[in-house]
């Protein structure tokens, strides 16, 4: 080992950066699906954040557009559970990154059918006071597909 | 950088304790659906830990009743695949933390349906002789739902 | 703290080397599902890497072997999205270690119905010239089950 206290201390930067950024997804499931407060989703996003949905949710810019883009999500939505896999960390700076991850989300449609959702994310994150956050976050749909459950045919279970 | 080396070691401890952390989640997957013996799932809790599973397991407490819960899912599924993801961990000392973790699992009940499960964790970890368990573990099963998978038609694939 | 700077740079190595272990999994995912190009999966794999995915796909040996395994993968379906959750690591040694993980993966079978795959992987990873990859991969594929899909009835959605 021939690492220097100064090159120590920027590994364990990047190794808590990296950390703080995956926890940024996980922040995304949770802030979306637990539906208690809007604070744990908004508190992912830098307050010039992209968050760009493609169709039929489309693009919205600042943190006042993406408040209103998680009303819209829970309007659309009785119910949904994401569970974010894959990540991966690619610091382009001391202060910036790009991630990527994967999502497979469970939604119940609003007064309509049980869908599974396959996403991507391509996320750019940054550093700024101190705190990791999403400066634009890219979601790619690839399906969404109406699922059928069945109903127990009895009461057991 | 102006990180002490004392600071330092706190910080790397830090980051080993929530990889530690980390790794009981894919340890209760693991443990609880290889199968091949109860001690990889056991290790996970303090011996005095509680797992509150809800209706219908209900709750456990302590290492005897947390085996005989293992037993009892074991007994009453054939198979189950946890897939859990979202992990995020909040210290509350330097040898206490929370985490939340999200689940969907594959169950095939026991002479009974397939199902899918969809579930969050909310863990109260702890360090003791310097080994991180699960001291409470809350499971919230969001729900359960039996699923049809079709029968190939031919041989091929 | 009694850590001194060379098991600090120690214990920050290991940690460095956990994730990068656990970004091959990643990796795996995405350079498998996104299919822009073979190198990002190609790039998880030692030159003289084992790669056992089992019946009907077969083992294969050698990074040409690999590359190989994923036209197959891609001849045979039409799409995949794999989540990959799970990951335990465990070392063995300065330079190897050996991974456990899960996943769930989506596939379209080229002119054929839709499947989930249950899998779960051993790795053996190995660091070769400051680089960890993989070194063995042991698949083993618990089911394959075909998924139907419901059909929108609407328009809308």
């Amino acid at each position: 080992m021939s690492l220097t206290d100064t090159s120590l201390a920027e590994h364990v930067d990047q190794i808590e950066s990296r950390t703080a950024i995956a926890e940024l997804f996980a922040d995304y499931a949770h802030g979306c699906d637990k539906r208690q407060s809007p604070d744990r989703f908004l508190g992912i996003w830098h307050d010039d954040a992209k968050y760009m949905m493609g169709e039929p949710l489309g693009d919205r810019q600042g943190i006042d557009e993406i408040r209103q883009a998680l009303r819209d999500i829970w309007a659309l939505t009785d119910e949904s559970h994401h569970w974010i896999t894959n990540v991966v960390v690619r610091f382009t700076g001391a202060d910036s990154a790009e991630a990527d991850a994967d999502t497979i989300c469970y939604c119940k449609l609003a007064d309509g059918p049980e869908v599974l959702v396959s996403g991507s994310y391509l996320v750019e994150c940054e550093r700024r006071d101190g705190q990791w956050k999403m400066a634009v976050c890219d979601l790619n749909v690839h399906w969404q597909k109406e699922i059928e459950f069945k109903l127990p045919e009895t009461d057991a279970g």
